[in-house]
């Protein structure tokens, strides 16, 4: 992810996350299983998830992810982890991620 | 609605409809208005929503809605008519619409 690696990275507060900005966010499969391994798999670097798009197609589905609240990142030393945001979520839309994980 | 109204109707089996385009036409409070409005009060025709949009926004909301297998249009004379198609819908992605109506 080296676009922006050292720009600061924002993260709004949950009670400011809007359903429209989640519901987006969750509107596609690559993001969607971004969450999935992140739930499996716990934390993990952006750039071990083995998914079939490019780098900077990646960086961006993290980038709506962090920007609807639903995951947070961190710089660990040279990497940028990734660590879900699902309690929060679920504090302010009960159920919402799951059952649409579970849509498909 | 006058645009298109003449124009065949296309509506999606249900078994073909994506959930991205079900969480896509959901991501839009007027969309989710209009839902609430037919669940409550059942059929009505396009013109009587009274939401505060140009009538041209409206006609595409109600296109999005059709087009995500969430409503069924008709024309009823010179009416078009909407109707949920909610229990198509829940049997293919249960509980998802009633729980992002929920949400906001």
């Amino acid at each position: 992810m080296p676009i922006g690696r050292w720009a600061p990275l924002s993260h709004p507060d949950v009670e400011s996350v809007e359903v429209d900005d989640v519901l987006r966010a969750l509107a596609d499969p690559t993001r969607r299983q971004i969450i999935r391994l992140l739930l499996s798999d716990g934390d993990r670097p952006c750039g071990t998830f083995g998914l079939p798009v490019a780098a900077s197609t990646l960086s961006h589905h993290f980038q709506t992810l962090r920007k609807a609240g639903i995951l947070r990142q961190y710089d660990d030393g040279r990497q940028r982890m990734n660590t879900l945001r699902l309690d929060e979520l679920d504090g302010r839309f009960p159920g919402l991620v799951s059952i649409v994980l579970a849509a498909g």
